[in-house]
């Protein structure tokens, strides 16, 4: 199959893969074709997940992990995972303005995603979009979320080190979801590290680090940074590198990699029945009356997940 | 079909109810039964999503919202989302403590669910615990959530009325967060309303409110709390009782629900088919092999899951 698109991709260009993203984002009927064509040429990269709290300095930290990737001689590519309205769909984008010194860089790609609204949550799309963004020649790709909900988790679908940004001083509630945050990160910074309390707070972690770490599994570092000065950036990015190495070396990596794999195949899953359930609208599922009668109470919806099921099944 | 857990339910006790919450939550096999029997039950009671950022005082505003409600006779279903990890599934109880005091009141029915790890998220299990404390005669329900991501949105799928809390003097990402809030609001609550700058942030709200707002839609007041000292409660019920009779009147009301039930079965959907391709191992949809390949990448995730679906079909 001839696709110049798909050759425009393979070949690095910035606006063809700009374009199969839109395409993917946009479920154009031509995605399916460019993704089965992009998959194989993906190649075993980096793939890095920066998570954490609002307010943490996250767009700070990765704004320096590219530079530092960057003066590497390596290409970049960002997804950035923004919180967004459940209805409008639209991407606020805040403080992603922070990484704009790279926007004309081009050996850069950043590409903001919206969360919410989607079936199957964000990780069907951005995993598609990690996967094009690996066929275009990318070397090292970063994942940024922003807050502490559903899309922490799938960060973790996708990255294969996990960096979980906290900082000195963080209010009560959040502070007790750091035992969630800490079974996830492979990596943890403390960034804002110039703050009073940063000393008192690694040595907390490290406390309840040790608490949680199992033998012979990855001990999480604690690297405290300064994202706006680059203070630490050198130590975070040999931790990273670290935990590289130790996937292969552990045959964690592996591991991992199926693990993923299995979710790619969960959010597929997800994507393909229900698109094809809910939108073929008048074709005999009787979705819609379903639905008034849950309404009405006169059917509960376990039942008519049952009908729609021997429905689907018939056809 | 006679079943003596289903009648102590629906007679109003509480060790029923919790029974039957965990038959749910466990995916034990009897909870179909339940959940079929208990949903005509259900009378049109309302439901009351209390969402916001950490740390701006929503279990305390739940506590106070529970006194008042018990103070005018009504039996209260709670229903507090955690933050959980992914991985143990375990919710952490964090601030839940605040919410004790009313623990021994046989009134008032308190139940924690964690929000992670769970195919077609929060929202499934909780549409049906919801449901299982409306069977058992609770007059008001309150659906609290900690955290900024995807249990926001999921709360206005359950909820009839969302109340949005904020403060004064959140961080900047917060704030760059409060348009889709503000989308979902239904009352606005500027909590810690003793803080200086909260007649500030009330004239912005209202600034913003008033530029998003639609002719004939429901305009959401912005009422200020003192949490902990139950200042604004007055003002916050009678903002939550108007919302309801606006809902009836305007045949608003009507529309959530037909949404509502769409988005129950959706979910319902998405638990069933996943759970029965995923969980059935050995049969013949050969799951471990493709996700093997997709590791490999020698098959793409799409094209594995339509191979995976013409056999589903083909049972």
């Amino acid at each position: 199959m001839k696709n110049p698109l798909i050759d425009s991709l393979v070949a690095g260009d910035a606006k063809a893969l700009a374009r199969c993203i839109s395409l993917v984002e946009n479920r154009d009927p031509r995605a399916y074709d460019i993704l089965k064509a992009a998959y194989p040429r993906g190649r075993s990269i980096p793939v890095i997940g920066v998570t954490g709290p609002a307010g943490v300095g996250k767009s700070s930290l990765v704004d320096q992990l590219i530079a530092n990737y960057r003066a590497a001689g390596q290409q970049v590519g960002v997804v950035a995972v923004d919180p967004s309205s459940p209805f409008s769909g639209g991407a606020i984008l805040g403080d992603r303005i922070r990484m704009q010194r790279h926007g004309t860089d081009p050996g850069v790609f950043i590409r903001s995603m919206a969360t919410r609204g989607k079936l199957g949550g964000i990780s069907a799309a951005a995993f598609d979009v990690v996967d094009l963004m690996n066929a275009s020649g990318k070397d090292s790709i970063i994942l940024e979320t922003v807050g502490v909900g559903q899309d922490e988790v799938d960060v973790v679908k996708i990255a294969n080190t996990t960096i979980v940004v906290l900082m000195p001083g963080l209010g009560d509630e959040v502070q007790a979801m750091k035992a969630g945050l800490m079974e996830i990160a492979d990596v943890l910074v403390v960034n804002k590290a110039d703050r009073s309390d940063a000393d008192k707070m690694e040595a907390e972690l490290a406390s309840v680090l040790s608490f949680f770490h199992r033998e012979g599994t990855w001990q999480a570092p604690i690297i405290k940074t300064i994202a706006t000065s680059g203070q630490g950036l050198e130590a975070l990015v040999a931790a990273i590198a670290d935990h590289g190495e130790w996937l292969k070396r552990s045959g964690t990596g592996g591991d991992r990699l199926l693990q993923q794999s299995r979710q790619r195949l969960i959010d597929a899953l997800e994507d393909r029945i229900l698109n094809q359930i809910l939108e073929e609208g008048s074709d005999g599922f009787g979705v819609a009356d379903k639905i008034s009668a849950i309404a009405k109470r006169t059917i509960d919806p376990h039942t008519a997940v049952g009908e729609i099921l021997a429905h689907f099944k018939s056809r």
